[in-house]
Parts: structure tokens; C-alpha cells; sequence
């Protein structure tokens, strides 16, 4: 462990003197914990393909903690992996997915959804979030059989590509109404940690679970070298879901660097604890620009922020900080993008609104 | 590096006394000196998508060592993922694939090449191997344009499926033979680091790289813990390929964790270590069955035995050890499947000997 | 020829004491001058696949008409099929299609594009078409490579699917700029023939076929049995197409079938006659309502009309014509759409025009 | 009438002056009964895409004449797309077909069921068909999973691409085996009408339709202008099929156009007529081989016929003739492919036979 850390130190010192970046959440290797577990675990032999003891021992502590014990539970390497598995899998070439405008099946994957075969239907979404209106309006505008796409799928991210939220009575109101509708409900949670654990959240593990018919648990974002969790709860969804898998190039020999990571996040909450401290670091910078007065484009309470700031000021705070330029806002200001995560330094916060509340 | 080598013991110790795997050569994490690389980059900063310090370093090592400046290079994280990478980036919808009959993309990738539209031709192949003579015959087999596909590309696996080895003059020929009928060459490298240290390998990775028109070369089976570099040799095949790895779900946000693989691995050589060790292990076996008076079904010099045994014979091993059962043959007798990798212990190599010779 | 007549009598004296269909313009069977030369031409025995004499008479014809000696000529069954096999052969997997919100390929195709792979964008289009700023708003939400589609082919419909038409000079803005772009710029002509015989109309077919890289002629709705002639005017685009023709089962065994009508269509302008009938009768129609002070969706000069009426007018023209409700309008409205056709007898145009006046 | 006899004459006066095709049973348009429906019927106003009133008559007498008044029917313009259709209908992603070597999807359909996305597995077939054992040593080769595709539909001509037949008894086992091992049996029927009435055959329309899950039965090689009938039986490929239809641009507006035809062919058995003039022909040129002591590929009694010959005399007759060279055959033989149809006149098999016999 004492490497470890050592390690830490070295990037801290070095970071101070560059330019630091809150780009992503996604900069940095692995929790240090994780990185112990594959030491630890590392020449044993296992069986390949998802079958070692790492990932059984992990899907058993999902299971548990999500209340589900029948979730068929899948490990892969990445979120549009995730996404194009869960969706290419559960339509049939003639069916359609449902996703907010800002979706990143939408705008992000480089038309992976498509590439599969599927249409998706973009829907307005203020603040990043599918509404049953915006679901209705889409079915409504789909009924020429057989001329017209089926819709079948919506798809949403929680927390969404916009930071924000959905509240527990807005899931229950979305997933009867699919139900209604004979549509399947998938959550993209690449960042569902740091939803689940925001201070406006009223969402458990357990209430995803019950939710919806698919959704996957993102660790990439959230401290693990790679890896997200495709849980499978409707047991239409489940059927020969490995040849999916295997198909898509998505299944790794070594399964278990996949299960030795969901292990550790698992076992004890750690996967809690990484989103808390994205969010807090998150919410200090918030509170800085706020007490500054500065606007921002969406609220949110989760690891993403939008602030909005003048020209130069973005200038001036690019010489010390990489982050995304968002959108240019009326007047001639920039809403920039700041992400925080598990790794991002107290150091690191305080420098920054120290040279915001200079500018 | 105390702590993991004290990991290695622990494990050796404990596999004396269960039955030991000569499945595969994927059972065991990483060689320490991958681990070890890892923890020490795990906090800096890095871009993501394979744009980090690691991966374009060793992509510099990579394009040196095989003396081809202008090759583009993509870490990918697995075999089946790189051979539907390559070969539905390389095709238009009509065209196809020429495999041997025991080809991956043929038997063992779950119709992942076809899934991506292109038809996979089989050709009978001795030894896993796939001749020019064999190739022609699919070509005069279709040539009633535009009612037939067209066939595009060949595929073939170095070591093949069955251990086998290409030899220089074979490579050549078959290279001058596809470039003569605008057929596009590519070279399955998940084991070839095996076959480039096998003692009757007259080929270099120059050699590799300058007789085809794409290949990978695999780490996942020679000590990484994931990981396969795509090398794109033809201009042809160069440009827009990114998008082809973000559609398929391939591009791992932290392209660090392939980086850092391949740096290590190909720094200094660790690579044709670890193939090495592999082949030696193999050897070994194959000398105890060779002095046994054991038949195998290929003559193999890789790290894949095929030796061929009494059904009872067979039974008595499964006791203490793990392996495939590959085929039946005549008179009773059953071929297994022996594989050894980096990690194999000489101790195991020596009971599975002593054993053998008690049969 | 007499037995051809009679039917015609036969059929209008009927349809008389019937619902009269205004609903498109393939209510009825072929122009009588097309099913003759089918049962000339009978018997003769012709090469399969497109290959007979009637085929190579009318792309001679098609190509000497549109001044265009290279152009490569497919002929094919269906406006959707069409759309998909251009498209299809056009792009590579990860490059996508930019469409008016209104275009077929958008909506009532059933996904067909994207069941080869391909996203279509959609932009929104006053009246139905497409300008270059929509086109530009596309490419400039399209610049993060390799994470979002690569934008490659505008699609446009003339006339549209609301009935309006382009202008020479905006097709000329739009190729211009789709060339300085790379992008290819492809021609629905479901209803081109009556495009190009509307009163505002300011294009010959050389124009199309030097304003664009492909495009197709419709029959289908223009007096033939069914038909659709792809005309293929950029290099890049020809080579190989057969392939696609056949892949994706466009190929008829019986190609003479589409032959023939094509070249009774285009030996001495036919297919112009009918389409000036179509948009006549149309034009007939519209001054009627326009007479009474109706007011329109759009202003077409093609063989759409999309009137707006009270919903109790539109109830009562129902008890005596079939035409589609297309959308409900402010203060209780509906827009209905009238489509006439080189079919429709002046006898109907009369009656509803009197019904109208009537109400 | 006077008009379709006249034309006929005109032909077949023409064509003793020229090279005669036994190239295929595509060679010449519709039978003339089928022409004079489209004229009768041409100016009738009918609903699109199949539902109109000939499409739907033409369904109920088929549905009556196979005994399956569940079985949903629909009408497309190829083999090809007939084949492609009802496959990627039937199968998810990673499932696959198994035909015969000769199979038409896997030699002469360029790819179209790859393109959809399914593997097609070819098993040796003498004299074309697919036997249980076939099917068998498949299944036993594919139980690794998810590594390999899931062998799910067999697909299987009648008659077949080699001209033979399947007995009653045979498709009786082949099915029962199919349901055994949850496998759909599908069958193209491209020359279904010349298999019934074969002297050989032994099976009914009914019998087809109780005996397989789907199946098509051909108009287009037995006098129509093209047109298949798709026949769907089981009901799990019976939901959304139009959807499938329209998303492959397989949905011809003018339904009618086929509805016609199969509502002429079935009325009152001119579809089986057809039929018999085929195979009559076929068997008068198999005695005259016969007679004079040559050798078949095949044992054929179906339209098509594989005489073997010397080099000179295939040389001779394709002086007159024409017609495929199918295969060299051992002593500088060569097997020809002859067809006829129900447009081949005596006199053109009189004449074969005498050159034949001159020799």
C-alpha cells in the first residue's frame, strides 16, 4: 500500500504545477483499493470468460444489495459497449429506442444504436430528461403500421449527460407508463453512482432495480480501471444475453479484471464512497461560484457543473485548468463544463475558486 | 514489488494442492512488471481514448520495432473485438472473408464477423492453415458477378488454432498471391508472440509488418491483463478507423489501462519473454510426451500441445489437471489440448510429466 | 388496344357510385400504353437480371435524355428500396444521412436506413426541403471526432413529401456546397416527374443530373406497374452496385418487367404526358379551392394539395371521397392531402370540386 | 385475347431463326392469362401495399387450398428477397441457418443473409438436400456457448438447386427433428410448382404447409412476372412481419401488381399446369438423352435437367442452344444445365433432340 500512496503524492506535486484538469472523471487510473485487489488476486487461476470466483463472488453482493435475486448481471468494458449490448439485444430490426435529445446513445456514440440496426428518436428534454409526454408524443406520431418504426425502448441516463436527476415518483411515473405501453425501460448509469448519492436524490440501489427492465452500473466514471455492470431484471431480457456478448467483442478473457473491480466497489460500499467525494468536490465548486453570483445552465447536485462565465474570465482560467467550453450562452458568455470524481484533490478545489474569486 | 511477488507464491502454493489449469493461456492476471507499471502511472493525469502519454509512447516503440513509421496503431481490448474491428472496417457489405476452416472468426467468435454482414468463406485447411491453392478455389468459385459475394479478404491466425506455425516464404507467397488478386491480408496475432519465439520460426515482427495489410498483435494471452494492438498497415485501411472503434463499442475511456500494457511489454522485450517462457513450458511437456512415444495431432512448437491419448488415459489426468478434451480419433483415443503460458510454473510442467509417466 | 379502353370505361363508370380515392397516386394499375408493351414484348425470350434488350434501349434513352453518357442506370421496384440501396452503397458504417424532418426516408420507411447502419439526421424544413444552413448546423454538432457520426450524404426529395419543389438556384447553392463539404448530395425522385412539369418549376432532368451525385426517376407513381430507375452520377458511387442490387433482393429475375415500362415511359416523353395530367388535374382542384377561400398548408404546383378545411366539411367529402387527414390546424381545423394523378378522370375532379362548392 | 395469341406466334416464329435458351424459366414475361387479369383489373381503384381486393381473394384461396386458414400470407417481387425476409424475420442476432452447400442463400444470394446479420452454415448435400444427420453433426459442432453461433433455422429447396425432391417421408422426419431441437424448418419453394408435379413427388400443397414453419411458394419460375407467395405457419414468425417487409423495401405499392398474379395462378390450378408443361418438356429432352445413352448429374423429374457430354457435342448444341456449363466432370466431360418452363415450346425440345441425336 505504501506504493501506492507514494504514487499519489508524486501526481499530486507534479499536478500543481500544471495545468489540472476537470474534463472528465475519468483522468485517473483506478482507486487505490482496486488496483490491491488485482495485485492480491492476480496468479490465480480462474476460469475465463466471467465465470472466475471474483465476478460469481461480486454479481452475488449486486444481487443482495439491489434486492434482486434473480438479475441476470453481466460485466463490460465500457458505456456505449453497454448500451448497443442491452439495446441490440432486446429489439428486434423493426424497433425503435425512445432517448432525450441529449442522450449519449444520441449525440455521443458514433451512431452505434444505428449500427445495430435500430432507429432512435430524439425527444426535447429540458434539463437532459425523458418525460411520458415526450414518449407519448413519439408514439403518437408512430402509429402507420407498418410504414413507420415501432418504438420499444426508452432510454435514459441517470444521472443525464446535464448533471441532473430524476426523482423517484418521476421513475415510478415513467416505468408504469412504459409498462402501459408495452416499452422497455433501460437506465444508462455510467454515472449512477454519483446520482444515487447526490443530496436531492430519493433513489436507492433497490429502487433502480425495481424500475425499470435494464440498466447498468458504471465504474469507469467512478474509480475502477474499466467496467460497468449490465443488470438484466425482466427475464425477456435475459435469455442468451453471453452471445450478445460474445458477438459484440464484448466478452473478456480475463473476466475476472472486470469481477476483481465490482468486487471491491461491492463489498463493502465503496462504490458509495468514490461518488461521494465527486460530489462534494462538485458542490464546493458550486458553492464558490454561487457565492460569486454566478449563474449556471442547468442546476445539479451531481459531479458535473455548468457555470456560466464571461470570455475572458473562461480565458484566464484555462491558463491553469482544462475543461470543456460547453455552449455559448446570449451576451457573449460560456457555459463550461467542470467534472469532479473520486480523485479530485481538496488542493485542487480550493485552487480553483481561489483563482475564480480573483478574476 | 515485495508484495507481489509474495502474491505469486501464495498462489503457487495453493495450486499444488488443487487440480492446475492447461486450459488456456488467460487463467492468470498479469505478469507483475504490467501491475507494477500500472500502480505507478495510476494518478497522473492523462487524456482519455488512447490519447494518453502511454499509449502514444508505446505505439512509438511498436512502429520502430517493426520498422513501419507510417502504421497506425489501436489498443483494443480483445481478440474477437479486434477481427470485427478490422474486417468490418476493411469491406463493403458485399464483400467476404477467406478463413481456414478452424479459423476463430469461423468457429469460435459467435458469428460476430457475419453479424456485421460479411459472409466468412471456410477453406479446408491442414494444420490451420490457409494456402494459396485454397484461396484460388473460392475465387474461381465466384465469379458469377453479381449473384455471388465477393470475396475480399483473408484471414489467418499466427500461431493458428491448432499451434501451427506460417514460415516466411509461406507468408510471402500467400502476401504476393492477395496483392495480385486485390485481396486484403490480415494476420490474427492473438498468439503471436508465441509464434514468433517458436524454435522454427523464420519470422520477425518486421517480417509481420511488412507481409500483410492489417494484424494484431494479442497481449491478452502473453501477460497482459487485456489488451491486443491493431496495426494498419495499407493506407486503405487507415483512415476513419477511430470512428469504427467508438461505433463498436471499443474505445475504452481510460485507453491508459492498454497503454501502459503495451508500454511495459514492448519497452524492453517483456513480450518476447513472456512468449518465451510460454514455448519453453510447452516443450517440456512435449519432450515427456515425445519420450513417452506419444502421437500428436499437429506437430506444434508453440505453446499449444495436441498430443493424443488413451480414454482412460485422459481420465487418469483430469484428476489433477484441467484441459480440453479437443477431439476424438480413431481407435479410442481422444487428442487434449495442452496450453502453457508466461505464468506457468516449472513445477506443474514437472508433476504433469511424472504423472504422465506413471499412466 | 380496345380491350384496354373498355376496362377504362368499365372501371370509371363504377367508380362513379363509389368513394373515389384522392389518397395517392397509385391507386390504379399501369397507363394502358405501358401494359401494351408488355404484352408485345411477352413472349420474346430476354436475358435475365436487367440484361434484356428493353433495359439497354431505355437506359440509352434515359442517359441520352439527361445528357449524361456515364451515368450508371439501375432499375428497381420501389421508392424505399431505392433509398436503401443508394444509401447503403454509398456510405461507409459509420457515416449517416442528413434528411428534412419530413422526408420519407426519415418517417415512413420503417427504419430502413438504419437497418443498414446509418443514422439519418433530421433537420428541420419549412415546406419540406432542406437548405444549406440546416445542413451546416448538422456538420457543426458533428465535429467531435471519432465520437459522433460522420455526416456523408444529404437526401432530398423533390418534389417533397409536402409537394413543394426546389429551385434551380437553391439546388445549385446545395450541390455547391455539398461538394465543398465532401458530401453527397442524393435525390429522392419518387414524384420527380411531376416536379419537373409544375408550373413554378425552373428544371430539366439535365439540370438534376448534374446537380447531384445520384438520384431516381419514380414510376411507380407516374403511370407504371412499378419502377424506379437509380441513376447513378458520381464514379465513386457505381462501381460495384450490382452487388447491392442483389445483397439486398432488389434484383428481379424478370427485369424486362421494369425494362419495358421504363422505355414505353421515356421513348417519346410519356412519362412527362402523365405527369402533366397528374399536377392538372391538381391544379384543377386547387383553383377550386381557392375560388371558394380556402387557405393551404403549403402552395404546391404538383400533384399534392394540403387544403385546410372544418373538421365538418372534411366529414362530409369523406362520405363521397377517400384522401388522408395530415394534421390538425389551429381553431379546429384539419389539413387534409389530396393526391391526383395521371389517373384521375376529370369527371372526379368536377364532382369534387362541385361537392366543395356545395358545402 | 387475339392480341396475346398474335404476340405469341410472332415470338416463337422469331425465335426458331435464333440461339434458343434452356437457360432458366425466367426467359419469357407471364403466362398470357396472368397479362389479361392485369388489363381487366388495371383501372380499378384498390388500397396499397397489399390490400387490395386481388391480394386478399388470392390469400383466401390459398389459405383454403393448404388447409391453413391461420397461415398469414404475404407477396413479394423475389427469391432472393423472399429468403432474406422471412430468415432475418425469424432468427435474433447471434442465431444462424443451416442449409445444403447448394443451397441458394449460401452460393447465389451474394451475401443477403450475412448482410442481415446471420452466419449460414453449409452441409454437405448429395444431390442437394439437407438430411437430419446433416443438420445433427452441426448441432454437435456448435454447444460451446456463447462462443459460437446458435444454429436455429433450416433452410431447405424444393425442388432443389439441383433439380431433385423431397419425398413425403423425408420432410417428415426433417421436421419432426427440426421441432425436437427447437430449430424453425423453412422451405424455398422458388420451383415449388414443379416439385409438386413431379412424377416422383408424393406431396400436396398441404403437405408442404403442415410439414415446415414457413415456406414460399414461386410464382416468378412458373409464368408470373414476378411474385412470390411467403407463407408464414407457425405464429411465432407470424407477429410484425409487415414491419420486416416494409424496413427491406419489399412492400411494393402496387400490390395489386402481385395479388393479380397469384389470384390468376390459384384461382382454378394454372399454377400447377404451369408446373406440369415445365416438367413435361423437361422429361421429353431427359428421354431423348436417355435414348441415346448419356449420363446425368442428378436423377432429375423435375424442369431442370444435368445431361453429361463430351466437350464437342456441348460445343455443337450451344450453336443453337443456350444454356449453362454446370460442372467438368472426370474425362474431359462436362454436365450441362438445361431448364424449361411452362413457355417452352414443343418444337424447341423436338429440335434439341434431333441436334442431339445428329451427334
Amino acid at each position: 500500500m505504501l506504493l501506492l500512496h507514494s504514487c499519489r503524492c508524486g501526481t499530486s506535486n507534479k499536478a500543481i504545477q500544471m495545468t489540472y484538469s476537470f474534463k472528465n472523471d475519468y483522468s485517473e487510473g483506478a482507486h487505490p483499493r482496486i488496483l490491491q485487489k488485482l495485485i492480491e488476486t492476480n496468479l490465480t487461476q480462474e476460469a475465463g470468460y466471467g465465470l472466475d470466483h471474483l465476478s460469481l463472488e461480486a454479481k452475488k453482493f449486486l444481487r443482495a444489495q439491489m434486492g434482486r435475486p434473480s438479475a441476470e448481471i453481466y460485466f463490460t468494458s465500457g458505456g456505449t459497449q453497454a448500451n448497443l449490448l442491452v439495446i441490440s439485444h432486446a429489439l428486434r430490426p423493426y424497433e425503435s429506442v425512445i432517448s432525450a435529445q441529449s442522450g449519449h446513445i444520441m449525440t455521443n456514440e458514433a451512431g452505434a444504436i444505428e449500427a445495430c440496426g435500430h432507429k432512435v428518436h430524439s425527444v426535447v428534454s429540458p434539463e437532459g430528461k425523458v418525460s411520458c409526454d415526450s414518449i407519448r408524443e413519439v408514439l403518437e406520431a408512430h402509429t402507420n403500421v407498418p410504414h413507420q418504426v415501432k418504438p420499444k425502448l426508452v432510454y435514459l441516463s441517470n444521472s443525464t449527460e446535464l448533471g441532473t436527476l430524476y426523482q423517484k415518483s418521476e421513475l415510478q411515473e415513467l416505468y408504469a407508463f412504459c409498462q402501459e405501453k408495452d416499452l422497455y425501460l433501460f437506465i444508462d448509469g455510467a454515472r449512477l453512482g454519483q446520482a444515487l448519492r447526490a443530496e436531492t436524490n430519493d433513489l436507492e440501489l433497490k429502487d433502480i432495480a425495481s424500475l425499470c427492465d435494464a440498466f447498468y452500473i458504471g465504474a469507469t466514471k467512478n474509480g475502477a480501471l474499466l467496467g460497468e455492470a449490465i443488470v438484466l431484471l425482466n427475464p425477456k431480457l435475459q435469455s442468451n444475453f453471453g452471445f450478445t456478448l460474445k458477438q459484440r467483442g464484448a466478452l473478456l478473457a480475463k473476466g475476472r479484471v472486470l469481477g476483481a473491480q465490482f468486487y471491491e466497489l461491492f463489498k463493502d460500499g465503496l462504490f458509495y464512497e468514490l461518488a461521494e467525494t465527486a460530489n462534494r468536490q462538485a458542490m464546493a465548486l458550486k458553492a464558490g461560484f454561487k457565492s460569486l453570483g454566478y449563474d449556471f445552465l442547468t442546476e445539479t447536485y451531481t459531479n458535473q457543473l455548468f457555470p456560466i462565465l464571461q470570455e475572458h474570465q473562461v480565458a484566464a482560467l484555462e491558463t491553469e485548468f482544462d475543461f470543456y467550453r460547453w455552449k455559448n450562452v446570449p451576451d457573449s458568455r460560456v457555459a463550461i463544463r467542470l467534472i469532479t470524481s473520486w480523485a479530485t484533490p481538496d488542493l485542487m478545489v480550493e485552487k480553483f475558486i481561489e483563482r475564480l474569486s480573483a478574476l
